[in-house]
């Protein structure tokens, strides 16, 4: 069954494509309330393609968060009727994950072709979530497709779907469902694909996810704008206060200062560090290729892979407010944003680390300055275990699919799910993803490389039918 | 002659007001683009006016520059054929000077009544540019017709107009033809209405004007916008890395640490010391209803009279680039700018402030950042003689209006203009400005209090009275 349905995917590649480039063309950007419309869209394709290809009690569930009153909704799906084995255990069920929903295509300039007209260059899909987490998540419906297909409509193993539209703005509307309603989402397994192959041709499991908190600090100083040439030296300035912040919250190597902060932090088991050693990282080559900057920052002490998957760090992404037209205006703001965020590791907890920030940042606010500090969003760091038959399953898949053993890494960004399903449901997640380091995620450009989104779909019916095995 | 000028005015004062109003109707907005044609509308409005009430060689000068190659029009108008006095002697010149371009309204949300819509509310009237400049300018137009009127078509003087479009983007098409056309321009003494009384009520002149530079530094750090997840630890942050200059650039008390910065900076006479702590200011009642903030802030030493004349400033206007939506985007920016500028004192000069600015900034660049540091615009600050017939004759002028000694201050703000034809004209300038302190100059609901704009009017009939007589 399994060969069958390896055959049926390779044979329906192109059709594969054409159908992720339809749902790539939808902007269902999850943070601009102006594409609400196009979220539900997206979440509506997904789900008739679903219903399309056999399963079952497909659904949208609505979410209504304190964050987000009008959520976007989780898409649903089932299929629970996989013979038992011939000793009459169940067979297990895989929960499978994905979001439907991207992040904000800007720069626009900087998009060699416009982002939500998929084009494919070189081997490579370029679309605005065409790996993230689009191009991927399609990959399990495709799989699910082609396991139908080959087995008259049977599955190997129980699947339940899940498919959220806020990921990309924290995620609260699917944690809050997985915590209130856990019992629909009952697995053995959780699988994600949502991260990236270390290197091209090296298949790859993600164990570890740093978690994060995403942070707004607002800084009011005059009631009113005022003149700069009539205030200046008198009214406070909120960018400048903001800098004089942010300046002291990471000294000049980039060491956090904020109090406290890296008290729970844990270091990777040695097993772990030499592992990393032995990956295939040239940084110089990382420097160059990945980052294009004269040169990397960060805490010295680290090697690259550590800094980026088992330490905290902190980034400021924008700064809102005042004037950022062509040209002058002389104004001394009233108020200036700082959008600021830290990537949290085993065991710091998103609650702790933001009350020592917001506690660290009132307690350096500049004179003639109001601050609120706001939590934005925030998700728990995790390592999974590699102990147990499902990463057993998927490393077997992938060893059949890539003819290489399969590398253990950490990844650098948040999947708060992983974290709920490991303390909501109680199960393990496999991170099997297919996207490259260089597939541009949340940047101008992104990509997925084509090869591997139908590598991914056979090593997911490989997958299914280990475990069902 | 006088006399009937000022009944002239105060039987035309609705329509004087109107007339205005149909002015701040045009969103002249020199900064922006997309309003170039609106600042031309405004240019021939204001030079239709000149023409209907008599002057002659009315024209408008187009201006280009490098800094703005198609720039705004100069509007220009002249009458010289007043009659020489008793002994012969013939009558001064006076230029008057204005601009007719005003800065952006945004925060458009903070208007009480929209920015392009004049709307009178408790003697006030409210509008962009009401006060600065297109009001004041307008109050010379008006008195120039009230003379004419009195007159049978004859000024006491001999008067050139000139009014740019081009004041709040650095004037720098007036500056070059000030230079390369001064002799166009021949006077005696310019008169700017561009200032504002210290205090309702209180007849002011502005005999000294801070300069300025307005600046931009850009960091570059990746080559392209990063997830801050998988690259957070190892990819230069420019907002962290700005952040981390301006934190440098001034002490927590306000004090800037530029080298060398202050080393040109003279100090005021004690005259002038004695002169400033004689004027009614109240700094509490300064911060509570000017600037609103919950303290002052500035250079500990220095009153905020010497703090804001005196003393060179440095403020930060925005800081563009990067995500600045609702919700959260968790990219490192390749690029970011923060807008800046530094007010000067005499006897620095913007070239050398500049230069000090620049070269500090690129020595305290912090590791992974390739910054380019730009001048946007300068002005040089200035202090003018206040022994000259033309100084008593606007003291007098307004000692008729208010009944009341003129007091001499000096603004903090920057009007460049007063230095170029100081310098490339030999004239003095008169800086009789009816603006006050509360008109939220470059702010959300700027106003101009119509008794001054008629008082100002009278005040400018009798300044040219004065100075023909």
């Amino acid at each position: 069954m399994v060969q069958a349905a390896v055959g049926f995917a390779q044979k329906n590649r192109a059709r594969f494509v054409d159908e992720l480039k339809s749902l790539l063309r939808i902007p269902s950007v999850s943070t601009l309330p102006e594409h609400a419309g196009d979220v539900r869209r997206a979440a509506e394709f997904v789900a008739a393609e679903l219903r399309r290809i056999g399963m079952e009690n497909v659904r949208l569930i609505e979410t209504e968060t304190k964050e987000h009153p009008d959520g976007h909704p989780l898409v649903y799906a089932d299929w629970l009727h996989a013979a038992p084995a011939a000793d009459g255990k169940p067979k297990p069920t895989v929960l499978c994950y994905g979001h439907y929903d991207v992040q904000p295509p800007d720069p626009l300039d900087e998009w060699k072709s416009p982002p939500f007209e998929p084009e494919e260059r070189d081997g490579n899909l370029y679309a605005r979530g065409a790996v993230d987490d689009k191009g991927q998540m399609w990959m399990h419906v495709k799989a699910l497709e082609s396991l139908m297909s080959a087995g008259g409509g049977k599955l190997p193993v129980n699947v339940r779907v899940i498919v959220e539209g806020e990921e990309e703005v924290g995620g609260e509307g699917i944690a809050q469902f997985v915590r209130e309603h856990g019992d629909q989402l009952k697995a053995d397994v959780a699988l994600v694909s949502d991260t990236e192959m270390f290197a091209p041709e090296l298949p790859t499991l993600c164990v570890g996810l740093r978690g994060m908190i995403y942070t707004e600090i607002e800084a009011r100083g005059a009631r009113t704008d005022l003149h700069s040439g009539m205030y200046g030296g008198a009214a406070p300035n909120p960018f400048v206060a903001l800098a004089q912040i942010i300046a002291k919250l990471k000294d000049a190597d980039g060491k956090i200062l904020i109090p406290g902060f890296y008290d729970k932090v844990q270091k990777p088991t040695d097993a772990e560090l030499k592992a990393w050693k032995a990956l295939p990282f040239d940084e110089e080559h990382y420097r160059e290729t990945e980052v294009g900057s004269s040169s990397l920052t960060g805490e010295p002490g680290y090697s690259v892979l550590e800094r980026t998957w088992a330490r905290p760090t902190l980034d400021v992404h924008g700064m809102p407010g005042g004037f950022t037209g062509a040209g002058a205006k002389t104004v001394i703001p009233a108020r200036a944003l700082a959008k600021a965020s830290m990537r949290l590791v085993p065991d710091m907890t998103p609650a702790e680390a933001f009350a020592q920030f917001k506690a660290y940042v009132e307690s350096i606010c500049p004179k003639g300055i109001v601050l609120d500090v706001r939590l934005i969003h925030s998700g728990d760091p995790i390592v999974v275990s590699t102990d147990n038959a499902f990463i057993r399953a998927a490393t077997e898949a992938m060893r059949e699919v890539f003819g290489k053993e399969t590398v253990f890494v950490r990844g650098g960004g948040s999947i708060p799910i992983v974290g709920d399903f490991e303390r909501e449901l109680k199960v393990p997640t496999v991170m099997m993803g297919f996207g490259l380091p260089d597939d541009n995620l949340h940047a101008p450009n992104e990509k997925f490389h084509l090869a591997n989104f139908h590598r991914g779909i056979e090593s997911i019916v490989r997958f299914f039918g280990a475990v069902g095995a």
